[in-house]
């Protein structure tokens, strides 16, 4: 079997990842991760972040992937150099990626970022719209409540969601934004609800699609995609807790149902980091 | 020094029962851990639950408690019969004590709980009041958003706020209860405007206040309240993440400084697990 692509997150925010990589890429097999057990990662310390994220890529090299994302704007945002540092395999988060289509898309007015607090709170995307941008004015707006909006099952019709986005947006419209980047997994689902609220001039970044067409690209470059095939690529699910849920709220995700799911309790992916044989310095 | 009354919560919102046990009972020591590395409890299976209680409590018991409260509603719900065998301590969770209440002022209207997801897949509150009122109807309603609106800051003045609460509370006004419960520590912050939007024939059980009450009972019972004194008891904080948001927003809870405040990393709570002696069979 060819090897796959090994996406983690904290919990099931990645599977849109999951299911804009397998729309650019049907051939590859996939092996994702999602630690329901400690989920979310966005109100936790940079430090702990950083140690459930590297426990996170050491189980999915079990599966001798050609390619690692942290499909999760948190762990991108804070434990990215030291995965690099510590996992022989290429990798890549989802802020550059989304970054890079917002320094792209940039024409004067302020770029948008909306995310979790932790996401916020890191700079992560500023620092990177900057490299590539410098002039760029970016208004970042933490947004807690959208999350567990997206989890609890609510969408862009939902009249709660709409008073949600229009208090959360409102600083963004004020400042006349030109783009807006959707810095974390969950918000796609909320997608057409946050372009009604921002209008039809604004140009919004889904951080899933920047990220299939990175991986799409670094594949392509290093001679490892998979050969082209009829048959679309295996993917395999495993959560630190509740497959059930999983099974249940993925499937609103991914687009298609969440399967098949196995259980890792935390502890053996803990174990599985203390394992893992370090790359050589 | 007395010993200590150890609380724990997977998070904040166990500060709001060290509010009320304090206001009970000044004097008092007490250790309080939250265990915020792996909030929110209430999205995990009852597996995970249990063994982050368990830990938990084998933290607390470093300090010789004389009582523990299992102050998170998703633990009580769970994990209480496993804690109640493996800890040699007394102890008593925060539903039971509002389940009581509920069932005293039963008078043939329904009676709500309201809780997280968890706490209502559990069933933990029905069957707790059926033991004392086994006609009594109970409506039980999941209200995920409301664990992130307090933690964000809103109030019962925010008209999303209200817009919420309008929507989770209906089917229980509808049904005409008598009595509802605040299934989770978090809910008492917003307790005035879930008044406001059930009216004033509603009787409301804050379950801070009935676990207050019962750990005053239960430590007078066994000769075990501390002395009284001018000055009122020390409190200690532990945290297995972020001590600086704790602090920020542990504040609102508590009522007064969440202070002072320690970290202890989430692999040491565990290892406080392995290090326990566990009680004799």
């Amino acid at each position: 079997m060819p090897r796959p692509i090994g996406i983690f997150d904290s919990g099931l925010g990645g599977l849109t990842v999951v299911r804009a990589v397998r729309r650019r890429l049907p051939a590859e097999p996939i092996v994702y991760f999602g630690d329901t057990a400690r989920v979310p990662y966005g109100i936790k310390s940079s430090r702990t972040v950083t140690r459930f994220a590297a426990e996170a890529c050491a189980f999915l090299c079990r599966h001798d992937p050609k390619f690692l994302v942290a499909a999760c704007n948190t762990a991108s945002a804070t434990a990215l150099p030291d995965l690099a540092d510590r996992f022989d395999v290429p990798l890549c988060g989802v802020i550059e990626p989304g970054a890079e289509a917002a320094a792209r898309t940039y024409g004067g007015r302020p770029i948008g970022v909306i995310a979790t607090e932790a996401t916020v709170a890191s700079g992560a995307y500023c620092r990177a719209i900057h490299r590539l941008a410098p002039d760029a004015e970016v208004i970042q707006k933490a947004c807690p409540l959208l999350v567990p909006i997206v989890e609890e099952g609510r969408t862009g019709a939902d009249p709660i969601v709409r008073a949600v986005l229009a208090e959360y947006l409102e600083p963004l419209v004020r400042a006349g934004v030109g783009t807006v980047v959707l810095g974390c997994t969950h918000y796609p689902l909320l997608v057409d609800a946050i372009a009604a609220c921002l209008g039809p001039e604004v140009t919004l970044i889904d951080s899933a699609e920047t990220v299939a067409e990175r991986v799409a690209g670094r594949l392509a470059a290093d001679g490892l995609l998979a050969p082209e095939a009829e048959a679309r690529g295996p993917v395999q699910f495993f959560v630190s807790d509740n497959p059930d849920r999983f099974r249940e709220v993925g499937g609103r995700f991914l687009g298609e149902p969440a399967e098949p799911v196995t259980l890792v309790p935390s502890e053996e992916v803990a174990a599985a980091a203390d394992a893992t044989v370090e790359k050589a310095p």
